[in-house]
């Protein structure tokens, strides 16, 4: 089937329940990664264009257990043509998510390894994606959700959250300290975790995106994809799905993945930057919410993964995350949060130096706008009487 | 290929531009339906689970224009078994459209009639998914996108009109008051509509979700469809696509399609229930905003189908409303907007009297809870502070 080793030390390890880090390493240094026999699989150009992420069983750690599964994944590839300066453009829309989030990918793994070991209590600390995503899918299940967020998590999130029934615990500290404080209580009362970077088989799930994009663009592979960045688990599950691809003979290149960060929350950009990777832990601010984040779960994963990838970080500020938002929508119709648009404000921010018109580019979506339009300036709507607006349009009311 | 007839007078019109009504009957009861020369059309169950609305082709009356064309519909049709006291709940799931609402499907017929038509400006009146799926869909091609909507449009729906970069004309007055206005500008000004009722190509888009509802069910005919209902279009829809599925010889019954109002708003409900069928102005109250209408404007139109249907329209409360999208949210993972949990509501209203529980029960959720999140109560939850959080579960801070 498979094994896990460690991402520092490569310590093999059984894949037990319970088992989540290297015993040797600490928790950053000591993630997992799930090691497949390549040698021994046999895997065709048999995929769907249209079908969900349990199409590709034979490269999951996991079974399906939940009528979901089929519809999480699958999310279009939209294709534009002459757009931004580029010849074609891919879009990876996952703003279209069962839960209007790329982390639906990972929560539906971590729920059916769950159901498999026979656990009846999940958690995970989030910014809001994941939990939201975790709260939703998980609702049909016998197995109880607890969900600890940043106080200030956007409001749509929370609607989520709370409309699915979780046990919700909304704390006044950062991110990076409500992920800790979940884990203390976590895996004390030994719940199955969903936090990125502990739980090695989210990966599993997030790379299924990498998957889709090569067999939706028929085995056609982009020169760059942009995605960004956070804890560094989505990048680094990009990273590991081209590659499995190209290991198994369906691809004969990868693209290289570019991160994108905002300016006051890169921490893995600033690592990446330096070997051998130091993690360092910073404070984080910016409007794109769900990748503020100082102190990357995942961090030498990611810069171990996107060294092997070729591909590299930037950073955009938040006034040019805003203005992709718009010029997002306004070209394709996509309205993303601001964790998505950065992929474009990265496209921009690259073009005329390495990316060029012809070379082909993926932005990846990974959160629908719906679910924080505090990015939206609201206020600066002017609004009409009924007289008014026929006034304008110079036609006298009947 | 097709022609247009007045649902009334059954006057025959050819498919011109311009064409919108009935030149002989009032605007309410001179709409327009599209029919096809089914006696002399070979439609197999040649379709796909998983593809969009343009699979159904030979059964629209326009083409494919857009790159958005192939993502919009294809919605996945969930199945629960054992929940509500249901033995099997299908939930026909368009909260993850594009634009998170059934409305994609007339928005993109109605952008791909206007590019075949050569017109330059597209408008329309609406609660706020019709505008808002007008202006994401649009937001790509060449055509200019002007929209009528109510002042208290919920802010996410005004967010994604905004983000589109749609000319947008919020109006201190009713659904029903808008709607009026919109047409006197629009016409006046000769742009291609996107209103309810008007436009007889809209309900062709609407009737793609019956055709998806059988093909996604491997042509196994639910005993019901709940829907809720407006203007009375995408009831009309679904009436008519399973009418033609049923025409076609694909099925050989058609679902009871049950029509869920808000108690407030049910105008419809009070013309359905005496014939002959006589128009009716009200206002409307309810929080479902999509179904908001006191004065519907495929009132006949809806009338006349859901009497062929057999089926019939129903009033719930706000209360009952909102109590349905918790309910639908914690048993099956999808967040609804009142418009769409009605359906769930009205379920719950007819059990035990005339659905048992092996009928076999599909709801179509035509919005996302993201769409309209103030039916959630965020307020009441309770936030924490660190040491509250490990107070709580007995564990002393670190």
């Amino acid at each position: 089937m498979y094994h896990l080793t460690c991402i520092t030390c490569k310590t093999v390890y059984k894949p037990e329940p319970g088992r989540y880090l290297c015993d040797h390493c600490d928790a950053l240094h000591g993630t997992l990664e799930v090691i497949y026999p390549y040698e021994n699989m046999i895997v065709n150009k048999e995929f769907s264009k249209s079908l969900g992420m349990f199409q590709f069983q034979k490269l999951l750690p996991v079974s399906s257990h939940t009528p979901l599964d089929d519809y999480i994944g699958g999310t279009p590839l939209l294709r534009f043509d002459n757009v931004f300066n580029q010849n074609v453009l891919l879009v990876k829309n996952d703003g279209m998510n069962f839960s209007g989030s790329y982390k639906d990918r990972a929560s539906i793994i971590a729920i059916n390894k769950a159901i498999e070991e026979g656990n009846d209590h999940i958690f995970c600390a989030s910014t809001g994606n994941a939990a939201s995503s975790l709260a939703l899918l998980n609702a049909h299940t016998d197995i109880k959700t607890t969900i600890f967020v940043p106080k200030k998590i956007p409001e749509a999130k929370l609607a989520q959250l709370m409309v699915a029934g979780a046990e919700i615990y909304p704390i006044d500290a950062s991110y990076d300290e409500v992920f800790d404080i979940s884990l203390d209580i976590g895996l004390e009362k030994k719940w199955y975790t969903r936090n990125s970077a502990v739980n090695p088989y989210l990966l599993e799930g997030k790379k299924t995106g990498a998957f889709e994009i090569i067999v939706q663009n028929d085995y056609v592979v982009p020169d760059y994809c942009f995605v960004g960045v956070g804890d560094g688990t989505i990048i680094s599950g990009l990273c590991k799905g081209f590659d499995e691809f190209y290991t198994l003979g369906l691809i004969d290149k990868v693209p290289k993945v570019i991160g994108v960060q905002a300016e006051h929350a890169c921490t893995l950009k600033k690592v990446f930057e330096k070997k051998p990777y130091i993690p360092i832990f910073e404070s984080s601010e910016t409007i794109a919410d769900s990748i503020s984040v100082g102190n990357p779960r995942d961090v030498i994963k990611a810069c171990h993964y996107l060294e092997k990838n070729g591909g590299k970080l930037i950073a955009v500020t938040d006034d040019q995350i805003l203005s992709a938002i718009e010029q997002l929508a306004q070209t394709t119709g996509v309205f993303s949060e601001p964790a998505g648009a950065v992929t474009l404000a990265g496209l921009l921010k690259l073009q005329g130096n390495e990316i060029q018109p012809d070379d082909l580019v993926c932005l990846v979506i990974t959160g629908n706008g719906l679910k924080d339009i505090s990015a939206v300036k609201l206020q600066s709507v002017k609004t009409y009487s009924k007289d008014e607006v026929y006034d304008y349009f110079e036609k006298r009311l009947k």
